[in-house]
């Protein structure tokens, strides 16, 4: 154990001690016992020190700039000390103070870099032969520890099924908050899903819905999205999942073109009722940084007209029947009919979910609903974990 | 006035009337009375059919998905009938009708994109001279019209002042709620910026803090940011704002190579105490599709350690001490003090802001601030502007 501050909550265990430290112009070379070789720039350093002047103690939140300091300040000398820190005194007087476990988990020499890479959660793709992550209403809301397996399942296979849990309205937000705050949306915080006359939206009529992410028209989707079953009497209404991401990943492989124009053309999507009038324009596949499918944006009742060249037109349609026509294929599908006090919970930006037609007068429906953003589900994984 | 069914709640003004109308094998040739030319190819007029049957009146949401209709549909016949409204034969039987307006506002021939494109509104960038844009509390929440230029002037310039507020706390919420529904965040959905002795961020504490967006810590930033003075008898403490899309537009003219640092290198913003943990890897400066400024993340005390390559860490940091160098020209900076019932509403996601260290011993200083997205500001837009 040493003393070095840190500006962080969470504890870095020590991989490797550091070994030896030469000063160069710019930066330094640290050798660490395991052989490995880091460099670090002194900008880098001074940037990052964790001492009660350059970082406020009470919120662990940075008090420096780093444009306060000279471009070219110099390090005069650097030392490991008996707690096996690294010492560095600099040309203007300062002093800095850095944890060898902090600095290796920071370390930006390419091994390093690759290992943090390498050691990021991968979604595990999934189809109809999903065997579905089920939890308990009851351990899920008293031990923690079944609280982060539920989370990590929705983090890396985005779709659960929680049980047992009571059939009052309202109570879905119980759950809801064992994760965080809600995110409210223009049907509210928890919104019912019912055949209503005077519906807003086609999720709140007896029609089947197609497979859709909820909220496309948002600049930023929701990440969660709950569904609790009250009362299911009725006949028909079934849910059906599909993972977008596993069909995102046939697509690419059975027809790279049509894949390439969903990540390429932007698509409109378009909520509006009589008080609002939401649009958001992006294409149906979302790649990340390293080309990796990141999203899938998807409602075939919510699509605004396709506005693209009149070259691109034909691509466009191609592609989009391509998808819709593997989202309907039997191998893809996870079809459930959902009994009272059990609920759906699911990564709304990877997890297609559609509903079939149900009768309303065969008996009473009643479903609640509310979302959550993947920032609050990462938070909340990242605090269980410390 | 014609009678044709729109799937939309807008209205759509006759532009040019139908003069005639061409049937190829996989499109039709529409010419307008003005002369132009638009393309509309079989397949995207089938989908965009607004008949009762592929949309539901009540909800104004396609039923149809153009997947159940055969790729090569034919169509047997157009004509324009006497509302001016193009009418279609489906080789199937199913008939389209269109309304002129819409189908002119929808036209993807290159010229009527172009128009679009032109008609979209425009930031207009800004420094130490603006004009400030000043409200009145009263009329703002009585008059949709004031409303309406309050709306533009956030969408457009995206630093506005509101005046004559009242002072209670919690009054921030009825302006806020003249947009919509507030978003939560971990600080609640009204935050008090107040010293405390327990922050939990540096904006809980009289520090000056240096210029910055809101929650750079989330996927979305908050689109709108909300600061209403209650009380502000301390020394200091003054807001400073800079418009972030000028500090880019000037970085990207007098260093471009510094400008496409900020734009590739994605760096990490942390928001962490004992209860949460955010963390975001995003570039400082996003660009949208057509490679104009869409966003500024910037707060040096939520940023993480930058992790980069060895090779690219000179040049991140070289272009971080250019941006924030710029941010502390006075050429850029409107710095001005509130007074009780005053508040700033401005873009959180463009519009920088800054605070001045005060002295908590001098007086008392309570503030209380909220946020909206950027999407609810634009739908509650084109709503005013139906």
């Amino acid at each position: 154990m040493n003393t070095a501050a840190l500006a962080d909550y969470r504890s870095y265990p020590l991989i490797s001690a550091l070994a030896t430290v030469q000063v160069l112009p710019d930066r330094l070379q640290v050798h660490w016992a395991d052989g490995r070789l880091s460099p670090f720039h002194h900008q880098w350093l001074r940037d990052n020190c964790p001492c009660p002047q350059c970082v406020y103690s009470v919120t662990r939140e940075q008090v420096l700039e780093i444009v306060d300091v000279a471009e070219d300040l110099e390090c005069n000398a650097a030392r490991i000390d008996a707690d096996g820190c690294l010492n560095l005194d600099w040309a203007d007087g300062h002093r800095s103070r850095f944890d060898p476990g902090w600095l290796r988990a920071h370390a930006y020499d390419r091994q390093s870099r690759e290992e943090r890479q390498a050691a990021k959660a991968r979604h595990s793709l999934w189809d109809a032969s999903l065997q579905l992550p089920e939890f308990q209403y009851q351990p899920l809301m008293e031990d923690p520890q079944v609280l982060l397996q539920w989370l990590l399942a929705l983090r890396d296979t985005g779709l659960t099924q929680v049980r047992g849990a009571p059939t009052e309205p309202g109570s879905l937000a119980l759950i809801a908050r064992r994760i965080s705050f809600i995110r409210e949306s223009n049907f509210g915080v928890l919104f019912n899903v019912q055949s209503k006359a005077d519906a807003d939206s086609n999720a709140y009529t007896a029609f089947n819905l197609p497979l859709h992410s909820d909220l496309p028209t948002r600049e930023l989707q929701p990440g969660l999205q709950f569904l609790h079953c009250l009362v299911n009497d009725a006949v028909g209404g079934e849910s059906i999942f599909v993972d977008g991401f596993a069909i995102a990943d046939a697509l690419r492989r059975e027809d790279p073109e049509a894949f390439r124009a969903l990540c390429e053309i932007p698509v409109e999507f378009r909520n509006k009722d009589r008080h609002s009038d939401y649009r958001c324009l992006a294409p149906i596949i979302a790649l990340d940084a390293r080309g990796q499918v990141a999203e899938i944006r998807m409602a075939n009742f919510l699509r605004g007209p396709f506005d693209t060249t009149e070259e691109q037109m034909p691509r466009l349609y191609r592609a989009y029947r391509r998808f819709i026509a593997l989202t309907r294929e039997a191998r893809f599908r996870v079809i459930r009919r959902l009994d009272p006090g059990q609920l759906w919970c699911f990564d709304n930006r990877r997890t297609l979910h559609a509903r079939n037609a149900f009768d309303p007068a065969s008996g009473a429906r009643h479903f609640q609903g509310c979302y959550i953003d993947r920032d609050e589900l990462l938070s909340r994984i990242l605090v269980l974990q410390r």
